[in-house]
């Protein structure tokens, strides 16, 4: 039964998982409770292995699973399958890469991983005859990955619009239906949908490793994450979720790239989307996916983006589609440059000290880039010594309306840095 | 190049087109022009051949394509791959069968021919170690097969509930906007979103075969189409609009799937959705599905379910799964019993000549069957002699409240039958 030489002779995949935690012990259950053929659980590992083994977490699972704290193992058994839901650049890509190398698949929910090094990891199993698999790194159970590689292949896959932090959109909307930006943000932290170190999910971090991968899967194109811009969430405030209610909009935090076969655009950052289409409708820890390809149009994927079963249910999927040997495409290996600037409509939020004259210096320095003014808004009720108010323009390019943002900052009359957001297009009639 | 033999020996794979109308046009020209490595279109059949190739549809189309009206010129070549565009259980049944048999591969969007046949094809297609594939022929442009047979294949899929049929949501959702069924059905004839006989759209037939498609693909439950009752959208007047609107609702054609592992529940028909579920966002033609699964949740998938464009990705996506060899799936052979019980709160609709009474009567049909009262509406501004009113019910059986209704139809006041719909629960909190 351990013995590697018998490997393709047998009919049975076995797997070995790398953590016990949230995902990876909803890995083991649910690879329990269906008894797929032809797939066994024979390992575990986890740092401190005694104390998972006897956790309540670890009940109901067949007593034949060795349990080790000892990658090496692992990466000496006779595994067939890896499958890694412990996450991090190091020393995971070291295992993995040894596991490869091992003649091992490894299926992977390690969305940092495979954004910085997917393309190295993919060649390597390339080479190897084997599988590197990661459907789990990007919208938790939300298929996405699997439909666009299988379903969408035939289309060309010009723009991708994603809401693919749970974290973020948990805190957005509660904002939406008036709570404040810490309370929500300490409530989420309660939850556990939110680390004690927010940093990852608020300022962008997450979605943009995300992206990347989608960016890569669905149009062929290879990212360096650190070139995307990301924007955080933390400045938008109560106040902006009122302006946009008037704009018959709301925020959510927005991962996006376009490309028309020349110039990549990409971006992830706090963004208005209006009340009818697919992003507003997204609540709670919910992630969605829009991909629109130049023939098939618009499909919107959406679901669960996080949570132990949900992410369980796409990594075991990878695992029977690796034991099913459907699991190869081939990807891009290079990396493809990034542009910033995007064509859009834009909401520019100023807090002031209310002094006449303060539209007209605005307007003026809008004017001056060229940016055409599409509405000036101001909500009734605000004090005259910090008062916020909302300029929106028509669309125009990020570099355009940064240079006069940039201008307007420097204003005396300014008590904090202008909120620039980009507002997402309406929903295309069908 | 044309010798058979030479087949499993070349890496190109050879493809003829069944059928050079909307999507089968869009199929060559989306193979023309995405240039994928690999394939190679090299037959087109239709009859009346030479009116098609004269046609502007096939300008721009290279010049090596063989053109015919003779399929068994198609089904004696050396194609590896037949791609059906045409439609109908006969004689394309036939036809399909004899290509299997000769060793090539089939790629189609006959939702009818698969929901009826597919078992017995896909057998048919294991024997002789070929693909029979059929993406395209559930959703259009929404990948919603190759996502739950590679994305899903982890989860125990429980329900599925869709708006499958474009032509029905158009015409529901422009009826929501306040249009006269007969008035958007003739606009739904000139836009071509409709056929000069409506039945199989209107009345839930080509929803159905989709349902079955699915409930095979996503659940492994194999259904006999004839099995699985229908209700019409015929009956649905713009008075149910209104009312719906006073209940947090509208309503559109939806197909639904239960299992609870034991019973198989499965309708198609005109249903009331909350306006908080994705089943109200869903406008126009386009279609949505959503899965739920006993681990992953739901999941939520929508796009263009018809046209050429959006039919020619799915089929090409088919193609080149083919082609790359990832194509194979085993679903089962036997059909399951279908119940039409399912539990639902239900809205009942009464056209009745206002007399002292009526209620009270209705109340008491109801309260002898053990159904509960939720609501009684009756807007203002209908005439007493023909007033329109509507009672929604607590969760009950399907058969419980059919039992009720048979027993008001008959009530003299009635002018005529009831209209009886089930409600949509609402979504569920993520």
């Amino acid at each position: 039964m351990e013995n590697s030489a018998t490997r393709s002779s047998e009919k049975e995949t076995r797997v070995a998982l790398l953590g016990f935690g949230t995902v990876g012990s909803a890995v083991a259950h649910l690879l329990q409770t269906q008894q797929f053929d032809g797939v066994r659980l024979t390992r575990i590992y986890n740092r401190g292995i005694q104390r998972k083994q006897g956790s309540t977490r670890a009940e109901g699972l067949h007593g034949d699973i060795i349990w080790t704290d000892n990658i090496e193992d692992v990466l000496a058994s006779d595994a067939d399958v890896v499958i890694e839901t412990i996450g991090g650049l190091d020393p995971m890509g070291e295992w993995l890469a040894r596991a490869l190398l091992a003649g091992k698949h490894v299926v992977t929910a390690n969305k940092q991983l495979i954004a910085y090094r997917g393309a190295g990891l993919s060649q390597l199993a390339r080479e190897h005859g084997v599988s590197l698999v990661y459907n789990a790194a990007v919208a938790g159970g939300v298929p996405v990955i699997p439909a666009v590689l299988h379903g969408l292949q035939g289309d060309r896959v010009r723009q991708i619009a994603g809401i693919l932090n749970g974290t973020c959109n948990f805190i957005l909307s509660q904002m939406e239906a008036g709570a404040d930006y810490h309370d929500v943000l300490a409530k989420a932290q309660a939850a556990g949908y939110a680390e004690a170190d927010p940093t990852a999910d608020v300022d962008g971090y997450d979605a943009r490793a995300k992206l990347c991968i989608l960016a890569r899967t669905a149009m062929q194109i290879g990212l360096d994450p650190d070139a995307v811009p990301v924007q955080t969430i933390r400045n938008v405030r109560l106040v902006d979720f009122h302006y946009a209610r008037d704009l018959n909009c709301t925020i959510r935090q927005v991962a996006r790239i376009e490309s028309d076969g020349e110039t990549v655009r990409a971006r992830v950052g706090p963004t208005l989307v209006p009340h009818t289409s697919p992003f507003a409708w997204s609540h709670g820890t919910q992630n969605l996916v829009m991909t629109t390809g130049e023939f098939g149009g618009d499909v919107v994927f959406s679901g669960h983006g996080a949570g132990g079963n949900p992410t369980a249910v796409a990594v075991v999927s990878d695992l029977l589609a690796v034991a099913h040997g459907s699991a190869s495409v081939s990807l891009p290996v290079q990396n493809r440059a990034v542009s910033r600037e995007f064509v859009a409509p834009h909401y520019l939020r100023f807090v002031v000290q209310d002094k006449p004259g303060i539209v007209s210096a605005i307007a003026g320095a809008l004017a001056q880039v060229g940016a055409n003014i599409d509405s000036i808004v101001q909500r009734p009720g605000y004090p005259k010594d910090a008062l916020p108010f909302v300029v929106t323009t028509e669309p125009c390019s990020t570099a355009t309306i940064q240079q006069a943002v940039d201008t307007i900052a420097k204003m005396p009359t300014m008590l904090e840095e202008p909120l620039l957001l980009q507002i997402l297009r309406e929903p295309q009639e069908s």
